[in-house]
């Protein structure tokens, strides 16, 4: 069995090379094909056009053993993926009957009364001899294309011999994410769990309070010496995330530990265990600066923290009108701990609003320490809640003085009578510097929960 | 002048391979290129690996002209594009010293009492001989390399003139879309528009009410009889763009018409021609619907028409939880029509803030037509403001009922004196739904005043 399967994800569709599409289907699949141990090292675009596909499968199986496509599968006149594809093993095409029999039946059961779309049985044209993977959720399906001689035709046999594709595979899946991801969930990773030698687990730490280079340098020798697991920061707008993976040598599952086909759960037990002590140390370092792991988010933790300990909370935004109430609401259940939110953008609101004085205002300014705690603890107040979390700053382009540039941000939090205020000097245009003070504030409100 | 230039974009990036990102850059770049005409015939994604991206270099020079990278241009050990650049072209680096001065002095001013990340001089290592676009969001600068023999250090020279460069470009530009996209807006793009045999000129009419297939089928006969200009419907979370591009044969400027580097203004104005009478046809079929063209959104149009009409406004949120309001904030200068914004997520938020009475909420419920209603005139008269913009709803993904589904929406307006209410029935996730709704709003608003 190998221990290291290559694969290249080949994306094909004029639309993606205008940009008239984002490519969330190479990132879906890389991060499938990671999960099952299988490498991805390149991603390749290329339009509805026959040349320039076909040479794009002869650089893909230069290095991978398996090709990934998506798009091209329809029944339309550009879409040429599986007939090139077929050109390229030196195959014919024939119509899968039993793929024909799902669409007919779908039409029947889904689009009474609608007529047929034109030249849908295209959509069962496969390369002779071809895997099929049922969509289930659209008329095209999934097509899985081995090399073998036998099939080959007389009169394309020798140039395919000289691609030299013994033992490759070529896997096209349909374009629309909703019929491609399912296929690949419930019918392609099981199939290629059986031809992958590994199995990975990582752990994503997440960061907020450090550079990038500040996380890479607190953790340098650990990169350096890193062989299994290893090692990755990545930086993201106002923080950053630590991916470590492990991997193992993958054994072949018994019955009593599969749950499903192809699964290993004593194969992830193990890998899990090789991060463990590695991300016990990173915790030791950054300490409370990982504020979770994974897809869990900054807000999701504010909320469920709020939760845990029975405290409800007010906001208080000018700089960010509204990003952080936002962010808040976007969690389903807030409603428990989420008493208010005040956009108070100009100072009539302010001191209508947060009862901030006049005074303060005139003599510290709207963006300032004081003006700060008086709006956290104004908003708590008049919500009545536990919490007041306020923010006020200079998010720009204009407004900034020396003494207050463009980017300077206070952070108000009021919790049961004290007041704490954090003085931030972002950077960038007045999105990022809103959308970074919106999570340094939420992650103020965290560390001191 | 060539009139044909064809590019490949390479982005680099481990975490692309993984589908920790999503390919956002390749989208922007291929619209921006489309719009240069310059054609994209390839997108490549490799890892940060000397060795791969060496190859990918290769292949992308075999048939294009222009190789635009992103990523790897940072100060940290696995930001390599500029070295293995620099090693492809048989050239040395050097610190690139206005860079240098421009990223000391972008910490002098905005990071104050911060200490200076370790490596930050590495970000102004270019390639010797290598044109810089400056990085006015943060510190890597984008690095232009055109093959010169002339630079070529002796060891390599042999073997990078077997690559034939002749005339061949590389540009490299930050990976963080919000350093990458203004520097190539305002740097790139002029530069470029010199290389290229035609001047493209787009108008982009953004419609909200209508979906994909409705616009597609109100424009079919256009669509169906373009040439020059084309038209192109995109859809987008909550509304359609209509993309409509005329192309020109490129003129060499003449001084007294050339406003900038690069831009020949009578080419640019007949291109523009052949758009108007396309657009003034789309705008008869689709009327009030087309909100606004290009990078105008929505919220701009809404806090310009506010200022024409010295009219303020209040909001009063609840299912949408601040997103209205930042929208709003995100506009510079939004100050002098915006009064406040009120997050009003819970009942009790919307009685004590908003004034909605507990009869109308019991008789009715929270999301009603009657609470939008009451919503909207308590904002505008707690703020003192002469409009109120209110949404309740529900986005789930609990608390739909039969009568009142996961979707169901009310925006309420309250125009001196004057009640209105939308009810809509959303389709999406939580997130999608609470995005569009937000939209919506803002539309209704636009079209009252």
């Amino acid at each position: 069995m190998r221990t290291n399967i290559i694969a290249e994800i080949l994306t094909v569709g004029t639309e993606i090379l205008l940009g008239n599409i984002v490519n969330h289907n190479a990132a879906f699949l890389s991060r499938e094909l990671a999960a099952l141990g299988v490498s991805v090292y390149r991603h390749t675009s290329v339009g509805d056009n026959a040349e320039r596909l076909a040479a794009a499968f002869a650089r893909a199986f230069e290095d991978a053993d398996i090709v990934i496509t998506t798009g091209g599968l329809g029944p339309t006149l550009d879409d040429i993926t599986k007939y090139v594809a077929a050109d390229f093993f030196g195959l014919e095409t024939e119509i899968h009957e039993e793929s024909r029999r799902r669409i007919f039946a779908r039409y029947d059961s889904q689009f009474t009364g609608r007529d047929l779309p034109e030249n849908v049985e295209r959509n069962a044209i496969i390369p002779c001899g071809a895997r099929v993977f049922p969509n289930d959720n659209g008329a095209a399906p999934g097509i899985c294309v081995e090399y073998n001689p036998a099939n080959t035709s007389h009169k394309l046999a020798s140039q395919v011999r000289s691609r030299n594709l013994q033992g490759k595979l070529l896997i096209m899946l349909p374009g629309p994410p909703h019929e491609m991801q399912p296929m690949f969930s419930d019918y392609v990773a099981a199939f290629l769990r059986e031809k992958s030698g590994l199995v990975f687990v990582s752990r994503t730490l997440k960061i907020i309070g450090r550079g990038e280079t500040a996380v890479e340098s607190a953790l340098r020798d650990l990169i350096d010496a890193q062989t299994n697991p290893t090692i990755a920061p990545y930086a993201k707008v106002g923080e950053v995330h630590v991916r470590v993976t492990a991997r193992q040598a993958r054994r072949v599952p018994e019955a009593a530990h599969s749950l499903e086909v192809g699964c290993d759960c004593r194969n992830i037990e193990d890998a899990a265990d090789l991060l463990a002590p590695v991300c016990d140390e990173i915790y030791a370092r950054l300490g409370e600066q990982i504020y979770a792991e994974d897809n869990v988010t900054l807000a999701e933790v504010v909320v469920s923290a709020l939760k845990k300990n029975n405290l409800t909370l007010a906001l208080a935004e000018s700089c960010t009108g509204g990003l952080i109430a936002a962010k808040i609401v976007d969690i389903p259940g807030c409603s428990s701990i989420f008493r208010e939110g005040f956009v108070t953008y100009s100072n009539e609101a302010k001191i209508a609003r947060l009862g901030v004085s006049e005074e303060t205002l005139a003599a510290h300014g709207a963006v300032s320490a004081e003006t700060a705690a008086a709006m956290a603890e104004g908003a708590a107040k008049a919500a009545g809640a536990d919490i007041g979390l306020s923010v006020t700053g200079i998010a720009g382009p204009d407004g900034g003085t020396a003494e207050k540039p463009v980017g300077l941000v206070y952070i108000g939090l009021y919790v049961k009578g004290k007041n704490a205020v954090e003085r931030h000097n972002l950077l960038g245009n007045r999105s990022v510097i809103r959308t970074r003070t919106a999570i340094f504030a939420l992650d103020f409100l965290r560390r001191s929960v």
